[in-house]
């Protein structure tokens, strides 16, 4: 299994158009986004994204915050933890919290998940974004799922 | 890339069999929807929804509003813009609003998201749909990826 | 097609751990869970859960409620109505409801969509979970729709 991890952060002149632009910043804009729960096959191996074909669909975890409240800080936070047998992915989202709360919280869970499933984590990896919104504006953090169907 | 744009409307003795209703007035209630977000592929075909396989797995965009109170007046829309590299699809429900306000804002939007990926509109396709709420009401309009799986 | 009724109930530190604990105690915490609108195939085969690969993208039904209520008594419960030309699914859930009223809640939703679609109910099965709120508690009940691809 392959995955990329992508953040982007953007204004726009909607709540659906700043999210939308969000997700074009992290590079996955042009894509179908099916939200899966969270979990990494065998040795997941962690690669740039790829140029995706346009309107492909693709699996991914996404943390997302968007907000129309003018000076609001939102934050969106992946932790990626990687492991021989598998692997796990906690996302986490805060409105005007400490940013390093965000981060902590998702690494806490993810270790607690790959405790309880008794595999050792060999690699992990967080992803935070952080954006003082304007007018209207958006945060996503993603974990993308990457196979030959969806790459052009 | 093939779509078909459907629509639906139902009341129902619970909001759940209402909702099912107007999926299977709409002609998508004997298949599982996997909602996803709103990307179509390169020069996108409209076709009309063939006869699903009972029980496929279909990739659709829903909108859809589905009301216990009476009077309500309550829309879905659709609004889907095909071009030459990529398309765009944009959901917006509303309830005592405007039908028009509803559609204008799903046009302006997806107008937005065209432009700011630079693909020429060559089609612009609008579904709304509207319902008075008898007991309990819904209605739902949906882009539904077609592909040979998923057909009878 | 085939699917497997599964339910899992548990603690865990946070509500997010809680509620991955119930779904590990159901047998599919090492997967993706890719939640699909409740629709069988013909004559659907209910097997019993087999060992899932780590990471798969697992289709299902998911039922859930997850408390940090010390007391909450919670339920998940999911009605499968199988039938020859398909079936139908209905998740329903509770906090500190009757389970008995939310058994018959599904029961009756399945049995009007079966009666809608005038199909016969060949085999009707209920599976419901309840569990007490220690600290922060989750329960789920799920269809898992079973194919090879997600099978070790």
């Amino acid at each position: 299994m392959k995955i990329a991890i992508v953040s982007g952060k953007a204004e726009g002149p909607t709540k659906l158009n700043a999210f939308d632009n969000a997700l074009s910043e992290a590079g996955i804009g042009d894509v179908n986004l099916i939200k899966v729960s969270s979990m990494l096959g065998p040795n997941t191996e962690l690669v740039p994204l790829p140029k995706l074909k346009p309107g492909a669909m693709v699996n991914c975890v996404l943390s997302e915050v968007t907000s129309k409240k003018k000076g609001n800080i939102i934050n969106a936070c992946v932790a990626v933890a990687i492991g021989d047998r598998l692997g796990c992915v906690v996302e986490t989202t805060g409105i005007n919290d400490n940013e390093e709360m965000i981060k902590e919280e998702a690494i806490n869970m993810v270790q607690y998940m790959m405790n309880k499933r008794n595999v050792e984590i060999k690699d992990l990896i967080v992803e935070t974004i952080t954006h003082t919104v304007e007018n209207k504006g958006s945060v996503i953090a993603s974990v993308v799922y990457i196979n030959d169907d969806i790459i052009e």
